[in-house]
């Protein structure tokens, strides 16, 4: 008799987002003349097509495909050499930072990496994550059984939430008590779009290494960094080589959302214990993982993805990222002038705002759409410490952030 | 203090491929005026372009994502509908199957799909294989913590080992004694290529549905077979849309290896136990894994696939199908002359040989390569039950074929 994995009945419903769709489709339904003057600003997809030389690359990389002598099969499963010497290259080694192609492991996604990662982690970790948090890091712990169940606020026995609020300019400190042995970290941060100082990061390293802690970091949305001085890799910090894996993706910068890649980088250096309590390296383990349970990304987008890193690239990225900020400029006065509390949206491509304080996430959410029919992310959506916030995204096409903003900037609170 | 999954120690290294890499190499360097010589029939990767059909879906899908109006950022996690209903019309419905596309999950690859199903059942599942067997099932299995340590000869202790020798035509008859629970079947069989009668996956199913055992169903060679009657899919069973999963792939009849596309079908029918020991739809987990762990395939590769099942993907398909068929018929002729035993090749891309009955699998390997300078893939790298087999693949250029098989005839064993 074949039993299914238990852990998956802890998990919440997907609530927040089709409960969204749910209360839009019912105001449209109810508000039919209005139904077209609907914006959505809720959600964290890009709206630009791809930069051309991603274009030629990929044309290119297909009319290979089509002849024997120049067709790709099975590629390494980690990712071809091309693209892990470009991305140890121009992400790190120009920057300083001595990450090696062999510490790069291609992948079709930071979503599945940031899951897939659970997979060579053993049971019993303490594990820590911010509040708010991409649902994503807490559901694959559910999934894999490293919770108990959870609370009528949505909450995770087990888990160890790290509050993010304006008090601490949204950046988790290490928590006082027993040590966390596993620590989500994403900077610039979704949902709450805060970065991290590089004091702030140096805090966390010194802590890793004291505590033998594995850092998790996400740094998805560095590209969209601006402030001079603000950490784009953990590997910036000395000594996180030690203690830290970090997750980057071409989605957001390179638009490729539609066409899948990103890379986890985990360094020769870094040791977990195994259950005899001997350190051990982990960068074989997750090439183990790769290459058993991973077949390499698609060759022509892992030729789209090196073009990302040639001069034409880098500009066409650079012109990508100036846009989608200048929306988040127009959101963020928008928002201001409306009186309301203003957050990220510097150096990443979300606000987190404040509604007034009398107001859940939800109320405000009710009263944008049906004051102004702006869709926006309720803020508790990504757990408790996002009650009263909403987050906006500033990926939209300048005619739909511009009308936004206007409606925005005119509603009284 | 962070820890490892203590399981990955117990895996074996990745003897097979890279052993016969090192003999190769040191043949080569030994014997340097016969090394342009070898000829590769070991590995299992296709070697012709891409059908024109995916070439030119391909190019215009990559035209799309070039302007703001066709972009295409986040598609479904588990494919975009023209694709699930594309292979739910033309590989189950026209063969009178009712899967519907909601029960199709398109995916990067069945190595991942194999591997990745593992997440949705629970521990203590006795788990079958067959010997020999493609290695990823048993390894993700090592990983998932379901086995016991390795023996010396490579099998690992809580795996049920299902033999597949000339006797039984190499498909296993359920086992007496104790139900399994779980059981991964692979028709057209990797590396055999033997097939399933009918009547063979009748016995599983009817043994299944008794038990509540989960049949694992690989599919990913149904394209090769020729011979009329066989089974393409265990769906062709009544029933087995209670007891089955089933992957299948666009590797190796499209030549996707480089392109990445597979996919799985969960029905709605198929229900297993959860903890309390109630029946439960499975369909909703692998989706909440899909949603959680996936962010979908490319855009343009799903395109691509699509193209498969046009008139012209088709008819190109079936080219290939033919190409490789005919090497396949050119390499079994070949070994049936120098006196070996051989199967399969008839309904798979690969033949399965046995040599003399003095000699090991490593053994024929180095008298094949040493004699005539062809590289084949020995069977006990596949399991116990392969030892005195060597495998042949057929995805190779025609003439590197004729060559290795004027060869091979040539031998005298």
């Amino acid at each position: 008799m074949a039993h299914l994995n238990d852990h998956y009945f802890k998990l919440a419903a997907g609530y927040l987002f089709p409960e969204i769709a749910r209360r839009v489709r019912e105001y449209a339904a109810n508000h039919p003349k209005k139904a077209e003057r609907i914006i959505r600003c809720g959600i964290g997809d890009v709206t630009e097509p791809l930069p051309a030389a991603v274009i030629k690359a990929l044309h290119k990389a297909v009319d290979e495909m089509a002849v024997r002598e120049s067709f790709r099969g099975y590629g390494p499963e980690q990712g071809y050499p091309f693209l892990r010497e470009a991305i140890s290259q121009h992400d790190y080694q120009s920057h300083g930072i001595a990450i090696s192609a062999e510490e790069i492991f291609v992948s079709d996604g930071s979503k599945c990496d940031t899951g897939n990662i659970l997979d060579i982690l053993g049971p019993g970790n303490r594990i820590g994550v911010a509040d708010p948090v991409y649902p994503v890091y807490v559901d694959t712990n559910v999934m894999a059984g490293n919770t108990g169940p959870a609370s009528l606020g949505g909450s995770y026995e087990g888990l160890i939430y790290l509050p993010c609020v304006a008090q601490n300019g949204f950046v988790p400190e290490p928590p006082p008590g027993q040590p966390l042995d596993v620590v989500y970290l994403c900077f610039p941060n979704n949902p709450t779009g805060a970065t991290a100082t590089r004091h702030q990061l140096e805090t966390w390293v010194e802590y890793a290494i004291r505590n033998e802690t594995l850092l998790l970091f996400d740094a998805a949305y560095e590209a969209f960094i601006q402030t001079p001085g603000v950490p784009h890799s953990i590997y910036e910090i000395p000594g996180a080589e030690r203690c830290s894996i970090e997750f980057r993706s071409f989605s957001k910068n390179g638009g490729f959302t539609g066409l899948r890649c990103a890379y986890s980088v985990v360094p020769r250096e870094l040791t977990m214990r195994d259950g005899a309590g001997e350190a051990r390296p982990v960068h074989p383990l997750w090439l183990r993982r790769s290459t058993t349970k991973f077949n390499g990304v698609s060759y022509p987008v892992q030729r789209a993805a090196e073009a990302l890193y040639s001069p034409e690239g880098m500009s066409q990225v650079g012109e990508l990222v100036k846009f989608y900020m200048e929306n988040a400029a127009i959101l963020r006065a928008a928002l201001s002038q409306s009186g309301l509390s203003v957050f990220g949206g510097i150096d990443a491509p979300y606000l987190w705002v404040h509604g007034p304080s009398n107001l859940s996430s939800w109320e405000i959410f009710d009263r944008i759409l049906n004051e102004v029919q702006v869709v926006v992310t309720p803020g508790s959506g990504f757990g408790a410490a996002g009650e009263g916030y909403f987050r906006v995204s500033a990926f939209n096409s300048r005619q739909n952030v511009e009308e936004a903003g206007c409606r925005l900037a005119g509603m009284s609170w």
